[in-house]
Parts: structure tokens; sequence; C-alpha cells
């Protein structure tokens, strides 16, 4: 089973590509799609689409991760962040990919076992958990990998249920 | 010149079309995108860039007018209406149609002539001006149908500026 973990962002947009055999984890590919800050707002959301659309088409992933996100605090990025998240959504729907949403808390929990983990405790934990050789940078692209980590232990206790 | 007004959201996607010649307006076309609750977000997405998408190609407007959004109060909402936004200005970007953003203040006083206008009369003056036979309705086709007046008046004065 091949994940895509998504962390939206106007001006990064980390993913992380992994699949799961039997209990091994293995990241396929991970990276970031950069954006200008000259580049007009929907010129910059068709460059995301764009080129998540390209990696689907490249990797054909059973499933995408997303993280679903809560503004409590920082209202003025919250509409950028849902515009991007909302063109990453279309990629899905658009290929008939099946979506997760799991919260900050799961996604932590999932990678570090502590739902309060810091943010390079989970970088750590990725780093290790598909030993890569070095830390995925920025911290995005960690973030879209722990995603997906995350997002193959949901799917395999889906399996799971529906085996007992 | 033919405008394409937004007023974007996930249950309801308001949408006019407004022409300009000389000093004429006129109504081409309006309504909206209603999605349902019980399907998925990406799916109401993907449904809303479909219908934009469209309409854009059976009538090729000149130039697309979105509201710019600010939420000071009611952030639950912020993302849900970002990831709608974000899906209108892809399809901007897709057909390469110039993308305005005005403010809700900038419309209120386009259309009313007074920036904290209620939502009545705004209703009433989009009628008016457009002189449509009755009060478009939802409240959504009215601010779509505003925010394309108002871009109206935007691209009139670029063109004067341009002219002197």
């Amino acid at each position: 089973m091949l994940v895509l973990g998504i962390d939206p962002g106007t001006a990064i947009c980390g993913y992380g590509l992994v699949e799961m055999q039997g209990n091994h984890l293995r990241a396929i590919d991970y990276g970031a799609v950069l954006t200008s800050p000259k580049s007009k707002p929907e010129e910059r959301l068709l460059k995301i689409y764009n080129e998540i659309d390209a990696l689907i088409l490249k990797y054909k992933p059973d499933v995408m991760g997303v993280e679903q996100l809560f503004f409590n605090r920082n209202v003025t990025t919250a509409i950028p962040v849902g515009q991007a998240r909302g063109v990453v959504l279309l990629t899905a729907a658009k290929h008939e990919i099946e979506l997760v949403e799991r919260t900050p808390l799961q996604v932590k929990q999932a990678v570090v076992g502590y739902g309060r983990a810091t943010k390079d405790q989970v970088i750590f934990m990725v780093q290790k958990l598909l030993n890569l050789p070095k830390a995925p940078h920025p911290d995005d692209v960690a973030d879209a990998l722990a995603v997906a980590i995350c997002t193959t232990h949901c799917m395999n206790s889906i399996v799971w249920r529906n085996k007992l």
C-alpha cells in the first residue's frame, strides 16, 4: 500500500510517499512544492495543484493523508492554508484516491507515541522509522512523511478490522 | 467586458456573470453551486471546481472577481471557506483569467455607496442595478453579483487610467 502524505501550505507544501509492505515502512519519495511570494496567489495554487497532480500520476498512491487543521490563534494564515489545502484535496477527488484526515495529535501519537511531542522529536522519529540518510528538511517534509506514516497505521487497522 | 463574480463557500458557492457595455450593466447568468453536507469534503470541492470550470468554458469571462476574506470571529469556518476559495482561484489561474480581489467594504461601497450597508441593502441595489425581475436568492448569489459589479467598476477605472 502506497500513501501520499501532504502538509499543505502556500509557500511550502510538503509531500512524502511512504510504502507499507507487511510491517516494513519505506520512503519512496519526499520533498516540497515551493512557490514564490512574488507570484500571484492563484499562480501559487496552480503550481501546487500541478505538482501534486504530477506526483499522483507518477506514483499512483492508494491513499492520501492530510492533517486536520485547527486554528485557535493564527487566524491570518487560516485562509491561505485553507486555499492550499482545498487544492490538495481536489487532486485526491479528481483521481478518486481515498482521503484520510488525521489530527496533529493522532500524527504525533503514531510517530512519536506521544501527542504533545516537539517538532524535533517528530523529525527524529520520522528519520528513524523510514531509515533516512539524514533528517528531512524543511519541517514541512518531515510533517508530510509523519502524516503518511500515521495514515499507513490507520489503513492497516481498517484492513485488520475488516478481517475480523 | 464580462466579469465572473464569485462568493466562495463549501455548501453554497454563489456566482454571477455581469457584462459591462459602455455604462450599461447586464446580468448574463447567475446562480449557485450547491453541495451536500453528506458528500465528502473533497467531493464537494470537486463539484465546485467542475461547475466553475464549466461556467468559464461556456462564457469565457475576461475577469474574475472574488471577495477578500478576513476572519476575526468565526474562525471555525475559515478553513472550509479557504478551501472553496482555493479551488475557485485555481480555475482562474488554469484559464489565465485576471483575478481581482476586493474587500467587503469596497464591494458595498461600489454597490450601495456605503461600506457598512446591510445585506438587504446590497440585495436591493443589486436587483436595481442589474434590473433583475426579482431579488437574487440565496444571499450568496446577490453577493457574487455585487462582487462582479464592483469588479467592473475597478476594471473601468484601470482602463480610464491607462487612457490618461
